[in-house]
């Protein structure tokens, strides 16, 4: 049984997944990325597999270990399991054949597998010779990005969650601390606050924000200092997105200038989050109130990016999108979830940006990360 | 200038590249696993690339918010920038050109690259039609597994971390807390003894611990429970492993009995981790002592596995290594770093396993990580 979400929720995921495979002209899929297997039977784990047929058999192959945890977390029509990666590749054989599947298409997850696990999946002794290989990401990523109600209210509790790590996180500020050491109290707090676990922390401090991807350092804070602060819990399997700026001091002019127009095109971004806006509108209201204030040369990153169980995931932007083995989205549709923020204003001395976690609503936005966007 | 390691040993390391590359018949890798790039440069993050050319050219390409930074820590001929996706791809296709690369072979990460990652860095317009692509994945595993004496000593340091986030984690342990609280008071001990980050935390408990990967639920603990806690700190870029078991109140006679087996087969590995020992027979033995104590039908997992970059890298018993994309390895050298006590003993109840980072010595191995054997 499944601990936060109904048995009719995963099986009407698998009617939906089975008949956008027909769609596809897929007959079976093979997973092995956590987050799709958990989304489509209740549990996603490292080192099993998931195959669903088009008429909507759920089979599940795991570690010898793991059979009654998975039994008691999952729903599935079939299990098998194995002693070690050759047992797995003849467990994926065994449903294969059960599924009576000797020709057709089977769809791998091209934007998860490396090259090695996917001769490893698609191994002669694992996979039907005359069974062609297609890439079902689209498939996946069209039934996840609009969540359903349960999703949203999961959504919120991470969103809460993340302000608790916000909060924590801002709150130890002080010249001398680490960079690795603020992130420890964000995440510490997430912990305590229900996460079960969080995607990798940003944390860059100084003139370590002009770069794309802060990932925490032993850098000391010193005064003068602005800190960046990007955090991203797992609550229930959902996850939140949220980044804020801090300083130690006072920010100069410039900063204000920069942060105060990043805060407007997040705020004004955000409040075009509604059912029917496409990706491309929303990037270009970000970008366009950036533009205006000076900084058009100093954005960097995709602006937005799609988040639910992976905190990111689709919808991307078109352009990112290609690039990320996606499809361009369509227009959005409500209850599609969003973390808006996700680019920012780079000089050669400091860079920053801000992060929401937003639900597209029918005719208004819902935030679920609320910590004060003061700079503080 | 990079932080801990000297410039010759980042140059050395090129050249033993650049010969390796010859034997293979590869032209030029291009490299985008942080831990490939780091190796070789003094510098691996996220969207960028290295290119390493068989005449020992090095050249990097970076996010444009990136180019002082990675100037700053990494050693390397030629720069390069890129504002998105596009730019990074003519990027790539610029040093292509600057190599005098138009036919030949390119060396890949296989076992790193999902298939979407690797059609973006093979697309048209990076990668000249006729260069053919070969997978890199050897190379680098054999210049990685025999480590610098450097290297060694930052392991060191890596090991002492592991043994107080340990220790921290162990010390927490009461009645009600979470397998999630559990794992955050061990990373935030890290974090505060150096480490700059972690590769993710195992903490199960009670009857999860019978799963070959207890990855932190926020099960709370009951008297009774043993709770499995293995942690991978990350400092100054490198990694060590550690796995113990504690309880809350005491452990069974069968738990008590299986645990000595586990330690003493642990213990008798370790015992004979000297340059010339194969991975089968550190495999044969630390299996042979779990068999013989009944236990050989509740083995799960690879037994050893190497460390230092990453949490998890060459050797691999070759078993394992042939489904993970690696080589079968060679007799062990000197200073080769192991992770020894990876599998675990499972029944249905519970599991249990520990877990030691290893130094491979001319006569005698050398224990990196310190904390206590004691079952408590």
């Amino acid at each position: 049984m499944n601990l936060n979400i109904e048995e009719s929720v995963f099986k009407q995921r698998v009617v939906n997944c089975a008949r956008a495979m027909k769609r596809e002209d897929q007959d079976v899929l093979l997973l092995t990325k956590p987050s799709n297997m958990y989304y489509l039977t209740g549990d996603g784990r490292l080192c099993a597999f998931v195959m669903i047929s088009s008429d909507q058999q759920v089979a599940i192959g795991v570690p010898q270990t793991d059979v009654e945890d998975v039994t008691d977390l999952a729903y599935f029509d079939h299990i098998n399991s194995f002693e070690n990666e050759v047992g797995m590749i003849h467990s994926i054989a065994a449903f294969f054949k059960q599924f009576g599947i000797s020709r057709g298409v089977v769809g791998l997850e091209h934007t998860f597998l490396t090259s090695s696990m996917m001769k490893m999946l698609t191994h002669p002794h694992a996979k039907p010779e005359a069974v062609k290989v297609e890439d079902c990401t689209d498939i996946l990523s069209k039934l996840r990005t609009v969540k359903d109600p349960i999703e949203i209210q999961l959504m919120k509790k991470a969103g809460r969650v993340a302000d608790i790590g916000m909060e924590a996180a801002v709150d130890s500020i002080k010249v001398g601390l680490t960079e690795s050491q603020i992130a420890g109290e964000g995440e510490y707090a997430m912990r305590q606050a229900g996460a079960e676990g969080f995607w990798r922390s940003y944390v860059a401090s100084g003139i370590r924000t002009r770069i794309a991807h802060g990932i925490p350092t032993n850098r000391k804070l010193k005064k003068g200092d602005i800190i960046l602060i990007d955090l991203h819990p797992i609550v229930n399997n959902y996850s939140s997105d949220i980044c804020r700026i801090a300083c130690v001091g006072k920010p100069t002019a410039e900063q204000i200038k920069a942060y105060d127009a990043y805060l407007e095109a997040l705020r004004k971004t955000i409040s075009i989050s509604v059912a029917g806006i496409g990706m491309v509108e929303l990037e270009e209201t970000l970008h366009g109130v950036i533009h205006n204030a000076g900084y058009g040369e100093n954005i960097f990153g995709p602006p937005i990016h799609g988040i639910g169980i992976n905190f990111e995931e689709a919808p991307l932007p078109p352009g990112h999108a290609f690039f990320h083995g996606e499809k361009a989205p369509p227009p959005l549709v409500e209850n599609t979830t969003l973390a808006i923020g996700n680019c920012g204003i780079y000089t050669k001395q400091w860079g920053l940006r801000l992060e929401d976690t937003v639900v597209v609503g029918k005719k208004k936005p819902f935030v679920l990360t609320n910590y004060s966007h003061a700079l503080i």
